[in-house]
């Protein structure tokens, strides 16, 4: 069934029952003008990221679940990024008349089973029709006790990094080099990627066929699919200025150095990358590091801390489940990459631009 | 110069300073992970609207001006029926990389008109670029003292109405038919219509050429391109429920009866139609009272007041700016339409519906 035979009320009041929302903070929730929020009595944080079919996802490579888990983590990872506590999030979506009621019925179990991992509630939106692409748009509102910004940083700060850089965007370089079986065999492998009865992925690489483990790659494709945000809440309180990586390494580390007015020395080979992120980006005849510094979409944090806050050693004994790594240090203006041999290079903003011809 | 020659990242920049917000309630704008918001104790509005090339706009009728001043009235309009406050937008926009530069300076003037029209500041975004089609969407963010609900009509209410309905719908009807030449002329006509030199504007019905007065539709033209929200200040403290009219007079009263759980009667010779607007939809052929009655995009307020409110003295008196009419009651549980004779006839939610085989 298509949506044009369904209708939109039809498909609002599917969206009404099935993000019915219990918090007592909410005294109006979707079916009015607007929602209505009750105040925590903490600082408000907003945020917005939009995804557009064709620029920011190919519907052949990714599963309407993973799309909409992903559209709510990016936010997330926004609020998260901030020291925040995700909360209420508006969606604007426009899809195609003959777009699968079931379509739709499984983005949004993506969009339902993401909201609930992070505690959020959907308070409102919109539906559209569109010509052709899907767009999809969240706003995300939360709170904070204490906020993370940017500017904090001070020479002689610790810059650190959640999780390994580089997985998504090696996750991508695979999907897009899939043979069209592959491809199939990706997309139906149960939405949620629980399913482990797949053994290889072949890929087509310099018109030869490649043939790599799925146990793998399933990671690297789970981090581009459908990644989950980090939640700094056990090393915000040292955390001197934060930022989420969404366009790569140096051009986020850059926005961060620009509004500290601060340099940042890193080290290469502190930077963390995981080892089938290394092997599969080789087989691929990749870069791992080009991946790691400017392939983009980690969503992993960055920030930085105090040489003399307690994160070394709360480091050295586990930071609770997420792995963090001190890969360089902030100075006073000069923004260099020191490979293992000593030698200095410096980095600029390179990563992701929408509208540039380079792309 | 086209967006690709300019480049998001420089976008951004023309966009942070264009917009740099100057509220002391705004702790952190534009430039970092989320806005950041000290609260004002009230309860918070949220509301989200989009807008979808080829389905809400049409770029060869309205200018990116009108389109800029009309996303942040749709929104803000949502924030009134809720008898709120408007006060910080987020926006997504997604565009064609082909988009001229200047397009989107004048876009954004349009947006900033709007935004200072109605007290509110920018703390948010992303910008994409697009395949083909312009997607906007907007989220405002607003609070409110006491808000207005759907949901509090009582039988025996009174139902007002804001303005002339219909207007904006007949306003649509004439862009569509005019002639390429004509097209032209409403367009390069300052995109604020404040020029005051065309006489005439010519439409194409039924392969006949017709002339319409300028100064007689001008008013119809600018409802449908650049709608100003209502403010219901001056009756918010009576207002047992309110709606705002987007969809049309029959959807949404339809809608504010639901959720009441009430039924209406309305009179239909009390629906406020514009002389202007009776006149030209007779010229084009076209049923007026349709047009007031499920043409949709109205943007005007509709209210249900105790029949013991002072709302029918205020309305002697003049209520503020914005004419006010009496156009029916609740009643428990019919929902009828009364003509001139007295005859009835059921109404129902009929009006635009996305998806929809209709159009």
């Amino acid at each position: 069934m298509k949506l044009s035979d369904v209708g939109e009320l039809s498909l609002l009041k599917t969206i009404r029952r099935k993000f019915a929302v219990k918090s007592k903070y909410v005294i109006v929730s979707i079916g009015d003008d607007t929602a209505v929020i009750k105040p925590s009595g903490r600082n408000l944080l907003a945020t917005t990221d939009m995804m557009v079919e064709g620029i920011h996802f190919d519907l052949n490579l990714i599963t309407p679940y993973q799309l909409g888990f992903k559209l709510v983590s990016v936010n997330v990872s926004d609020i998260y990024a901030m020291g925040g506590r995700p909360q209420y999030l508006l969606l604007d979506i426009a899809m195609n008349r003959n777009t699968e009621k079931s379509f739709v019925d499984i983005f949004f179990d993506g969009i339902h089973d993401a909201m609930k991992l992070y505690g959020v509630s959907l308070i409102g939106g919109d539906i559209s029709s569109s010509r052709k692409d899907m767009v999809i748009a969240a706003t995300l509102i939360g709170d904070a006790k204490k906020h993370i910004k940017r500017s904090g940083a001070k020479p002689g700060d610790r810059i650190y990094v959640t999780g390994n850089l580089g997985d998504s965007a090696c996750g991508l370089e695979i999907l897009k080099r899939l043979t069209p079986e592959s491809k199939q065999t990706v997309k139906s492998e149960k939405l949620k990627m629980k399913n482990e009865t797949i053994k290889n992925l072949f890929l087509t690489l310099n018109s030869q066929l490649l043939t790599l483990n799925w146990s793998m790659v399933k990671p690297l494709l789970r981090r581009h699919l459908m990644p989950e945000a980090r939640n700094p809440e056990k090393f915000i309180r040292y955390a001197t200025s934060m930022i989420d990586l969404s366009d790569g390494l140096f051009i986020d580390l850059s926005r961060l150095c620009d509004e500290s007015r601060v340099g940042a020395k890193i080290f290469m080979e502190r930077i963390p990358v995981s080892s089938r992120m290394r092997t599969t980006s080789s087989m691929l005849g990749l870069d791992a590091m080009k991946l790691a510094c400017s392939g983009g979409e980690d969503y992993e944090l960055l920030f930085t801390a105090s040489p003399t806050s307690p994160i070394p050693s709360l480091l050295r004994r586990g930071l609770g489940e997420i792995k963090t790594t001190h890969i360089g240090d902030i100075v006073k203006s000069v923004r260099k990459i020191i490979d293992k041999n000593g030698r200095e290079k410096k980095f600029s903003a390179s990563g992701y631009q929408h509208f540039e011809n380079q792309r």
